[in-house]
This record gives C-alpha cells, structure tokens and sequence, in this order.
C-alpha cells in the first residue's frame, strides 16, 4: 500500500492518489516522538465538536452495529436536504466526498471520454478521470496575481469536447473561491454551446467540501443549469473527517442517474447518527468557521511578520510562496525536524514544475498548534531560510 | 435512490443493485409497527458483541474523529492479517466487501473483457462486472441435488474468455460451500489452460463472506494460483454490518495492483477501532457462530415441522423450497404482514424463472425473532400455504 504518484493512465502503472505519510511514518523518518507530530497537511480541525463525541459515546445510533445502515439513509438524507436548504431527493449520500467524486465518474464519464480539469486542484478529479480510464483536460488556472481563478474561454474551449467539468470552489490548494459571477457565466456558455452544437452539455461538478468557510455556496445554479453536481463533505468545516460522509446535490433527475452506482451501503451506522446530529447543529458549525477565522488571521500574520507573506483565503488553509521549490523544500525538511507536517508541492508532485511548487499549504489547526508552527517558522526565518537557487515564482 | 432492478449494462439504464425496503417502507406496506418488523433477509446478526459497543462507548479509538483514518490502516491491517494468518502486505482494507469488490473490479476488469458469473450467487457480481462495462459470462451452477455446485467444465470453458472469475463459496443465497477440492482442481485447469493458450491466468476472486460458519477457508490456494483474491468482512460472523469494513487478502503482488484503486480513506476511525479489537477477540466470533449454528438447527427442524423442508446450510442462513413462486410468495407476503421479512427471489428479481424462484431465504436471527418465525410459519401451514399453481421444482 506504498504510494504510488500521479501519472497517465497506463494499464500497468495506474493513476493513483499519492497517500500522505502515516504518523509513524513522519516519526520514524525524522526521528520525532509520533506524540509530537502535528498535521499541517489534511485540511482537517485537531478535534471534532463536543456533542459527536457525545453522541458517539452513548452507542444509541437508532440501529444496531450488527445490521447495515438503512438502504436510503433516509434520516441523514432529510437532515443534509434541510441544512443546505434543498430537497430530500437532491441528496445522495456517500462515504466521503471522495466516494461521491467516483460515483459521479462511474455514472457520467464512460471510458474514452474527456473531462476538463483546471489546475492546480485536488489530485483526485484527474485519478478518477484517468482510472475509469477517460481523458483528462487539463486547463492551467490564471496565475497568483488573479487568484488562480478559472481561465474561462480555455476552460469553455476544453469543456466542447468534455463529458464532465471537475471544479473546485474554494479551490484546494489555491484557498480562493472563484471570482462572483464566473461560474454562472461559465455555464451559461457552456449551456448554449452545447445547444448551438446540438449535444448534452457536459455534467459540471462543483466540489465545495470548503464552501462553509467562505459562506457562499453556488448551489441556486442548478436550476439555470441543470446538470450541476455540488459537492459537500463533513469532513471541513463540520470537523468530522474520521466519519468519511459526503454529499451529492443535484436536481432529482441526476441523483436518479447517480444512485444506480451507490454500493449496498459504504457509510457506518455511528457515522450516520452523529452526521445526522451534526447537521442540525448550525452552532457547532458556526463556532469552529469562526474559531478557525480567526486562527487563520493569527496565522497569516504570523507568517507575515517572519517574512513570508501568504495569499488571501476563504478555506481553513493558507498557502505561502517561499520563492522556489528548493527553499519550500528546506522549509519543509525543517518543519518536519520538528514533527510539524506541511503540505508539499515538490519533486513527484502532479504540481512539479508549476509556480505552485515553491510553495508550501498549511492547515490552520488549533492554537497551540499554531503557536508551534510559528515560533518554528520564526526560527527558521531567524536561522535564514536557504537561499533560493532558483527565481522566484 | 429507490430502488432499480438488476438489469443488462446499457448506458440508459445501468445495472445496479436491487437495495431491500426499509425497515419504515416494509411498516408503512403491510401495516405492522415499525417496532415489530425483524430482518430475515439481511445476513446479519441482531446484535453486535458486546465488547464493540463497550469500545465505542469510550470514545478511545485511538485518532480524534476529526482526521482522517491513517492512509495505511496499519494496525487493522496487522490484525486481520494475524486473524487469517496471512502477512499484513497480503491485506487490503475497504468500506465492507462490497467496496472491496468495487476495487477488484477497477483492478482487474477492464471495460468491455468478461468476467464469469456462476448463478445463482451475490448480485454484486454482475452489477459491478456491467458498471464497468464489461460482460457477464453467467454459468449456471449445478441443481440442489448437486448441493448448487460449480458446473466445473462449462465455468472451466467460460473461464477462457474472461479476465476475472467471481466465485463466492459458501454461496449465498445457496447456502453450501464448494465440494473438497472443486476450486483447487478449476483453479488448477485455469493455469493450465492459460499456460497452454499463453495468456495471463484469469483473476479468480473468491468472496468468503460466510466463510467463518464453515470453518474453512480456502486462502491457501493463493500459493499455488497467484491470482486468486479471497473476500472476507466483518458484517457476517462477526456481527458488525454496520462498521462497513471487509478485505481483499491475495498475495502482495496482487495487493499492489488493487492499492492505487483505493480512495484516499473510506473506512471510518470508530470502524478501525472496534474492528481491529474485534478480530483479536476469536472468543467473540467462536460464540456467534455457536450460538447461529444452534439455533439454525433449530430454525431447520421447526421450518421441517410445519412441512417445508430446508435445504444443508453451513452458513448463518437458510434457504427454503416453497415449491413454486406463487406459493413462495404467498408464503412472503403471510410473513410480511407479521413484520417478518423473508429474502424473495421472485418477480423483477434476476432469479425468476430460476429454481430459485419458488425459494425463500432466512437468516438465523436472535432466539426471540427465531421464535417469532416459526410460530408464523406454523400458522401459515395450519391455515394451508396456498396450493401451488406450478410443478415444484
């Protein structure tokens, strides 16, 4: 189980998702007690909300652990339908976003098909794509400069020949949610291309697993355009990754189209009691947006003042430019001497050789947690960070 | 998500899983209170051991809820590979067989090969052979007389055009394991063709879901046949449906040619926990399956009382020869309106025209709802299970 990099689809060297290193794994490599390490990489909050855990412990889940969680998790359904304001028969339920990304390849990329990928983005969408095995089109994103909002004529361009559009809004690993208006514009292009060629407009996918942090969803957009999947995940903002539940939202007739591919049932009976109880709990969610706001504003400026700007985001991580693959590399190497664990973009990465691979994406995680990542920050800035030995990005 | 027959792949109407009605449609049908319908169709047990619901209720799983499950699963590893006395890098982990198949399937099963179904047998098979889309090469087993057996020379024969073979033993919903030596004499014939012809032998995939009833495991045919892949999980004697956790176990090289299919984490961190203390617990699982084979044998004898002989069972079900389908049905649907839910293979089911179709299918449940059963069963024969308007089978 060994991780294997992003490639071409191949026969004999799949596409694959580059797993992070285990814990123990950090631990042994660098030679830090495994109590010490802290992740910076996952995009996920140092603890789950006090009421899961509560609930999670009382064992009353409605079902007993020995049957199979209900065949339409009806509850759970009906409780996502009400906290995202849609109907019950918009919701399929997966185990992760990650499942409902490949029921959504199953149901709507036949292999040979092309899907349009802009990038950077979540390595997920060109495995998918690749393992079904289809075409991945890949569309550079604007540069920093424009927050690496979509490049919409290319993306309306590559899109002509595309089954899917994978999007990502706010982006993973950018932090930036598309600029107001583009992807209603993108739409409709693509709406009356579609109709001027006389073909089906390609199924768009919106994945907003970040989207409680920026506190806008594009979801109305499914009513002007019809095939429209958004994407939304326990995971982020709700703080409950380690229960692997997803969503699909979409008009009826598509989660009609979807459901056939769901599996008899992936998500666990205590996961669909505490997610059910969970998304009744706009408080809880509300507390950690903005505890995390906050750590995030703390953190930004802390890497300011140690003499790494960082770019704005709308998600509960930040990505810093440290001027070229070899000093994010140092910074990286350093850091994980310290147990601390930074999202990488470096040599092996689908991202090597793009600006992003000076850079590093980090996690905004709890205070003492922070308050570690920036006093290491500050001593790696005060040692002097490595020269770069290439231009900056 | 309601529920679409088992169909023909097509691009319109996929094949896809036949899901069983809820527990609240099976209430809202017949009229029984919710809290009196019980689940003979399932395969589960009525209640986890106990230990599970201890652990769960401390809360301890040993990663707070909002990571995610480490990406290697070591530890749950670990112990299923001591549990089945194979090498942790023979173990692959999946949200339940039924992701575990879904994997084998991406693997191993490109769109458009074969892969040989013998029938009767799990649906998954199929479903997921035609989502691919690839081609179902059905093989019908031999007659109940036969104990549903491989038909070894024409599965042998259809083995020759196919990259993967899905055998299940015991079988579901056929109750009975391969007879002594079947599986090793075709895997045998497979590699013996293949080596003949000069092609790669096909994946032979043996799901052992029920494995543990039987006391036998034919894992130790992957040294002699390098392709072969066995199923087990922990939703069948091991009492925890729910958990949504099974495994692929083949040799490491196999291993490696599913891991990159893996999502990034699908297993959920309380699954990890309670199912790496469950496969420790051989105390646990040896007093299920001897409390389920009790009880089966008297499950067996009260069905043979009121006149419907079962067929040999060495797994935690029990399937039941009403002579025809309208007298199945009938019977069905006398159980349905007691709240008793029976496993039907009659209309819109794969299984019509089958000898199957006049059959039901009970799982052997608590003693209560066992009770439950048979006192319905002998009113249902008292009152004259209506007269079948076909020849029996």
């Amino acid at each position: 189980m060994s991780p294997t990099p992003v490639t071409m689809a191949d026969p004999t060297t799949p596409s694959a998702y580059s797993w992070e290193a285990t814990d123990e794994q950090v631990s042994a490599r660098y030679g830090v007690p495994l109590e010490q390490i802290a992740r910076f990489d996952l995009n996920t909050t140092v603890a789950p909300p006090e009421f899961a855990l509560e609930l999670l412990t009382t064992g009353a889940y409605g079902r007993a652990i020995s049957e199979y969680p209900p065949s339409d998790y009806r509850a759970l359904a009906v409780a996502a339908a009400e906290a995202y304001g849609v109907e019950p028969d918009e919701i399929l339920v997966g185990a992760g976003a990650d499942e409902i990304l490949d029921l959504l390849a199953k149901a709507f990329l036949p292999p040979g098909a092309g899907a349009v990928v802009p990038v950077p983005t979540y390595a997920m969408y060109s495995v998918l794509t690749e393992q079904r095995p289809a075409r991945v089109l890949r569309v550079p994103r604007m540069p920093a400069t424009n927050g690496y909002a979509l490049d919409l004529p290319a993306t309306r361009a590559a899109a002509s020949e595309a089954a899917v559009v994978w999007l990502c809004s706010p982006n993973n690993p950018t932090a930036l949610a598309e600029p107001a208006g583009t992807v209603a514009a993108l739409l409709a292009d693509l709406a009356g291309d579609a109709a001027a060629d006389g073909r089906t407009p390609p199924l768009v996918v919106i994945d907003e697993a970040y989207a409680e942090f920026a506190g806008e969803t594009l979801l109305p957009l499914r009513h002007a355009y019809p095939r429209l999947v958004v994407v939304r995940t326990a995971s982020k903002a709700y703080a409950l990754a380690g229960l692997r539940v997803g969503f699909a939202i979409a008009r009826p007739e598509i989660i009609a189209e979807v459901a056939p591919y769901r599996p008899p049932g992936s998500v666990s009976i205590p996961s669909v009691a505490v997610v059910t109880a969970a998304l009744r709990r706009p408080d809880a969610l509300a507390a950690n947006i903005a505890r995390i706001t906050a750590e995030r504003a703390r953190l930004a400026e802390g890497f300011g003042a140690a003499g790494f700007p960082t770019g704005p985001s709308v998600t509960n991580f930040l990505l810093v430019n440290f001027g070229s693959p070899t000093r994010a590399g140092a910074v990286a190497d350093a850091l994980l001497r310290r147990g601390l664990v930074p999202r990488t973009f470096g040599a092996g990465h689908p991202f090597a050789g793009h600006p992003l691979a000076g850079h590093l994406r980090f996690t905004v995680r709890s205070t003492d947690q922070n308050d570690r990542l920036l006093a290491a920050i500050g001593e790696i800035a005060a040692a002097g960070a490595p020269a770069s030995t290439e231009s900056p990005a």
